[in-house]
């Protein structure tokens, strides 16, 4: 089934212990849209400014994403973010996000992208989660991410938001802070009676946790040596899990555990390298294989 | 088949943002046992000063831990650690160790004990556990745990141990210290190298990581939504660890990943009361029932 997803589109300067990118292919919705490419085919929504280099949408086309939701704004400069990772790879500092284009973006979506039966809220302003929301009342699926800045500063509009999505996906400090509590598993339970059915909790190199009424569980990172670049692993988890829910038509709970499973192997593919350079060289097969040695390292 | 364990008899001092309690029991020899206990008979080796309260022997050789190897030095003190736990539980200041009896002790350990074919050496002065080797010739399985101020301080010393032992066990700052890296997958692997054939990397909440040279997994933490006092959750890893491994008396791959789940699952025990308060009202039957629902959450 067809997937849309709302977020960012974006160029990144970012900056490791070892290397320094600049102004790379990045954004909420580009990694989620590649990553859940593997899955089914992906509708997105976003904008962008006339610097945004038309090579980024044909990769994006490439993989058989719609990209007719994307506006490209005459003038307009494309959304950016600069950030610095420390020495643990796990930890970063946002030096610089400059919205851009996307502090006005108020989309109208097409009728063909109201009709998807499943959705993803990147990150974003909580008030343009509720807009798209508005247009796509029909939808089987919703979900949304957030971040600290909107838990922050729309307390009330992210709680509304709440009430209208059946999942959410955050990372555990954005948990903390929204729950007020320290201990994960409290905060993802404290996280679901605020209105979403299922809570979603990344941990970075340490996995993802899932909570629903009747299930907690935690899925551990798939350990790779190789971590060059974490930019855009929450994102492609997100990707990846929506995309295979999308791909089997259900959000059973056995779906969504190898859902869960899924996004944590693509997301393990995506920290590999710069953007999505590894991404860009890896096919469903090797997804697949991964997903055999993940199995295998959780059977005892 | 028997375990000896060496390492500390405690007396600790425990703050969390919640609660303080002083002066409970503690140490690395004695949560391993303990935890131990659930799996094999235990040879406990180690020292305490006359403060020692009667009742906590009484309470370790309940669990039939042999202490015969514990030498109680007249007119001396307990070794003693106070502790106070950050917000998230999961990092913590040590603000205070009084190595006390344990600075002289220079142990004789009793010919039976000589003979015992499983060893583990807590965290405690390497050149104790080198003595501790030297008496243990015959054993068949030897490992050992350290920490951070051995590694700062005897790095030599160390590195001889590491040479001398089939596995080690830390937590994951003491690997990143030990093998200058930041990435835990390449961490595991070069300790590896220094002389273990197995490795384990403990994480706290996140589970642990075990490396040999043929595999590289990760379990995660059970998830529990009581974590009341962290104290002792490694040591009883380790314990769960090497009583499994003892029990079954072979540490084959296959005995060794359940050993590691054992571990983390007596952990999870351990974390939720303060000192051994939740161990001593479990018996072996929660720890399987804890295992199924362990299982359970793992596979998909």
């Amino acid at each position: 089934m067809p997937l849309l997803v709302v977020g960012t589109l974006g160029l990144d300067t970012v900056e490791t212990p070892n290397e320094k990118r600049e102004n790379v292919l990045g954004g909420s919705a580009v990694y989620f849209s590649y990553a859940a490419s593997y899955f089914t085919s992906v509708k997105l929504v976003g904008v962008a400014g006339d610097d945004w280099p038309a090579e980024h949408t044909a990769l994006l086309e490439s993989r058989q994403i719609d990209m007719r939701g994307v506006q490209i704004v005459p003038g307009g400069r494309t959304f950016r973010w600069r950030g610095r990772y420390r020495a643990n790879m796990n930890d970063r500092d946002s030096l610089e996000t400059q919205l851009n284009v996307i502090a006005k973006f108020d989309p109208v979506l097409p009728e063909e992208y109201r009709r998807c039966p499943f959705l993803f809220l990147a990150n974003g302003p909580t008030a343009l989660q509720h807009k798209i929301l508005d247009q796509c009342a029909g939808a089987t699926l919703r979900v949304a991410d957030t971040m600290e800045l909107w838990i922050k500063s729309e307390p009330e509009r992210l709680a509304e938001l709440l009430k209208r999505i059946d999942g959410l996906v955050m990372n555990d400090s954005e948990a903390k802070l929204l729950s007020g509590n320290e201990n994960l598993v409290t905060a993802g339970h404290a996280i679901r009676q605020m209105g979403p059915r299922f809570v979603v909790i990344k941990k970075g190199e340490h996995g993802a946790m899932f909570f629903s009424k009747h299930e907690t569980y935690v899925l551990p990172a798939y350990p790779t040596p190789r971590v060059v670049d974490p930019t855009g692993a929450g994102d492609s988890f997100a990707g990846g899990m929506m995309g295979y829910l999308a791909e089997q038509g259900n959000f059973e709970p056995r779906t969504l555990k190898e859902a869960m499973a899924y996004g944590i192997l693509v997301a393990s593919f995506t920290v590999e390298e710069f953007s999505l350079d590894r991404l860009k060289r890896i096919e469903r097969q090797d997804l697949q294989r991964r997903m055999e040695e993940y199995r295998k390292m959780l059977s005892f």
